[in-house]
């Protein structure tokens, strides 16, 4: 259930609630987005426990309902546009996002930035922080990278994003990019979620690669319940049996989604797929599907990468496929 | 390898080779479709086994190939157009083949088939034969079924098709239909492959649940090796953990299709999705991966049909929705 | 619903019977097994059916299943033991059933079938039929290889079981060998499952490699309700993302089969790991697991084999295997 | 590649060796476990760096490795048994470990604890600290917890154990328990793997349910690296298709982890199955397969318990168990 407050409720009204609740015995949640305080509860209240609350004066409405996931859900909100600089995800536009998978130096980022801006990308993508299976791999640039990304910004103006693996770093992370972004390992390390539900800075959440829908929303419940109201689900893949590509992209769960929740959607087609070749043709069935935009991998010289290389397209492929897919958004009435 | 034929090799010097082969020890499949016979080796040849075939002066050329399947290879051929009756499968057309699970009944054959005229149909789905889990369910009219099949095409001229599920079905089955289905249950029924190779009306090969493109593809090979080249690869969706939807339309696979096999792919999202809502979005998703068909399941009475109501769309639906598809056709060159 | 008729109705009450069955429109299936006749159908009977059924007179009980799966289901029976020329499968015995994956010629079989007598094997297993993902590969010696099972089963001693993959090579295979296998790629072949109902012999059915605990279990019940109820159960992995085993022991599924099933349980071991250095580990935990029977490949000449050669024990390997098991099976107060 | 270090290099030695590895590039990790120093490389040194690094002088053995993982491998250790106050996992005690989901009181926590003392419970497995799908769930006691959890080991005598979740908790749980606790959906968090490579505590690292057996064993690489070499491996079952338990238990990868590690493995059925009624059957099997412990949840209550109540095994159904699992275990040379 969740329990909507008067607006203006003040901090100590407020305070005397927690304390109540807690006296009752029931773990809550309290988010207060755009001045709204919103307190979440795992299930509906008893009478007599109502009776208690209401006499605070600060209960505005009740809202049951009918899904484990609350905020996100369409009941509570029809639809979210997050607008960031200008940019507004969730709308007409499908915001192509891409970059390389790690930065590694400044000349890498610059040269691929510029390359972006001529393919209709709004967003810069590049990780600081890398999760890796080998503790022997390159493990990211760290604090040093997000310190270029920042400072690249100046030269091609697109929004920036980058991973946050650690919940000690949601600080300086949100201080240097317009859009952090939660990769697939980490959907339900929960203090994560609950950091940088209180980072103020909007999120994406990539679906863990086992993960269900529902337990992709519920991640993206913590999120909201801890006061972070914008985040973007991704869909980058779940692991099956099939080998031909490194996931199996799940685009239904893109139509499943839209039907359950309020939040933006996007596809990651590049992690999905694991393999450059297919992935014109995953983006152009994103589109088709009703993503509201998309992240690629793209690097100038996929080679030399230091991951993920054989899935990055060259920024001169990623121009073209840009206009192919405005052909298709055109075509249901939306546009790159 | 493949071994192709001169033409005009006759059936003595073709007996006298299949037999030269077996006292190699040398399992093989002849196919031989449009005239020209290939013979198909697990293995390459040896130099003595070559030149003791060579000396019957029948072998025009050896193919060697790179993957296990080799008539459905790129290798052996660029692309397959599959002409019935005047549609023409694998080219520019995205072919829409639609109709009940089941065949019921003349009345309710009828009233679907006369609806789906109007909704760019080219192909008329329906099963005599029903694949059923419990044995206590509808099993399916039978060859009472094919009957109606086929005397309702003269109403509506839409090319029909049919599941076939049992090899001494075979023969009754190409003589009722113009295209065959092999179900997702039976991609794996190798001597059900066999005989539909040997059938000479073209065969639509559903991906197996749980098969991988390779084994999808070595199914079609199995067809083809015993003479059968017109086979239509389609996409259903496979097992996963996922269950917002009954299983997980795998749309990788197409473009996966598409780089290693000259066959035309088709998509069936109704099997997949298990749910009518998202069948709209997931065959806009399937126009825009490239695919070359799709089969949808329609149903005048969802609620009333005797299997699969609650995945089949309304004829009016169907309607709407190739509108819908068309668009994005063109946005690609193609249409429905 | 299952419906229990009299002992000694006779074949005309029946024919009436069934013809009501079909005037209300009621798909069944009627199971004759140790002179009890059976009727299985999908739901309970209405008043007005079963007013106008039970006037013929022959119905002896009813008895609704809250289960899909009505003569397989505990609630039907306590537990089967199926006894086959003095070996009793279901019971204290753990039934030891090995063998090479493919009939190869005389020579091997005998090799192979006197070296199995001294490790406790009560089965000896090989298949005349193979189904093979390549139409290129060997696929077995067929009807010939049949003809050599049972020729030297005199010398051996030991019961003889084979696969059956095709409707048409059910009889057959019933005259010449004791107990007849259906694959996991065969699970659900319903026509195939039909033939084997009518067998006479008991048929032990393979998990398909995507096919839950129910869908299994709802295999058995159509072998079941065409009339033979001498089904034993074969768990042999199912397909996952693992990779470094061939397919995913599944042995928990024994232990929910028990949970819900009257029918004997086996586990193959060697299907599942696909490699052969952990075949004992497994087999050890199929016996402690409560399996009823182990079906393990073996090949006296494993790099020769013509098909899994890699997952196969040498006949030396099994025995000292089978010593291990016993000591388990012992200590659960049973034995090989 | 491995680097072993001689006996008594210095630290000053040791800051310029890792001085010169940044130098050229080679990103490492230094394990300085029980006074042997080992540096982990992704690959192997060329001979001008390798040159460049042997005149310090301080090398004592190049290890090339044929796996990804290193120190984790069998190639680098034949066997380790990890001593804590007196019980040794990973010789021939099968450890058996058991206790509530969460920790949910003082009562609750003592309760159990006595009667467990009587099932041959070597370890006593309590969160403080939980994982919860949902953010309006109990998400543990916390801190409070913990404390409860070390005051009561002076009553019942048991090791302790309990998950840690958070980087920032590493250091307060090492203080309070003696085996600390990585649960699955944490098992590539990989911060949180080097915070726990620093502890000083053995570890006990969950596989994840969607992980391969390379994987796992790669995150128990990263905790080796990071300098602690106490590692128990624990297979906890895997998502699957398969619904009649909650995840597959994949008891193959026990099997396939001997082979490939040195390190111990144990399993926990309790949270693979999901129900009740087949922890026993599992347990069973888990010894029989060559497992060196158990992790077994147990409620007092199970019906009031907090969180995974219906998986729990009441105290004296653990006890009876025990005996069952004792009988295996000597069959095979072992004990509880």
């Amino acid at each position: 259930m969740l329990v909507k407050l008067e607006d203006g409720t003040s901090a100590e009204i407020l305070n005397v609630l927690r304390k109540r609740l807690d006296a009752h015995g029931l773990h809550h949640c309290i988010s207060s987005a755009n001045s709204q305080i919103v307190i979440g509860l795992e299930k509906s209240l008893s009478p007599a426990v109502l009776e208690d609350l209401n006499a605070l004066g600060c209960i505005s409405e009740l809202l049951p309902m009918s899904t484990p996931w609350k905020l996100a859900s369409k009941e509570f909100k029809k639809k979210t546009e997050i607008a960031v600089k200008g940019v507004a995800i969730g709308g007409p536009l499908i915001a192509m996002m891409a970059g390389p998978c790690a930065i590694e130096s400044e000349e890498q980022l610059r040269s691929i930035a510029l390359q972006l801006a001529r393919a209709k990308v709004k967003v810069f993508r590049a990780s600081a922080f890398k999760p890796r299976t080998s503790p022997y791999s390159f493990q990211g640039m760290g604090i040093e990278g997000l310190k270029l990304h920042k400072k690249l910004q100046e030269e091609h103006g697109m929004l920036i994003e980058t991973e946050v693996m650690d919940v000690r770093d949601v600080g300086v992370v949100s201080e240097h990019v317009d859009i952090l972004r939660i990769g697939a390992r980490n959907m339900q390390n929960f203090n994560l979620l609950k950091e940088v539900g209180k980072c103020g800075k909007p999120v994406i959440l990539k679906r863990g690669i086992s993960a269900t829908v529902e337990e992709w929303l519920m991640s993206a419940e913590y999120i909201m319940a801890h006061g972070n109201h914008e985040v973007i689900l991704c869909e980058r893949g779940i692991r099956t049996f099939e080998n031909s590509t490194r996931s199996t992209l799940d685009l239904s769960s893109v139509a499943v989604a839209k039907q359950l929740t309020h939040l933006p959607v996007i596809v990651d087609p590049s992690h999905a797929a694991g393999r450059k070749d297919i992935i014109p043709a995953l983006s152009q069935a994103a589109v088709a599907i009703g993503a509201d935009g998309l992240l690629i991998e793209v690097h100038n010289a996929p080679k030399e990468a230091k991951c993920d290389g054989n899935q990055a397209l060259l920024p001169e492929e990623l121009e073209s496929l840009s206009q192919e897919l405005d052909k298709i958004a055109k075509a249901m009435g939306r546009s790159l």
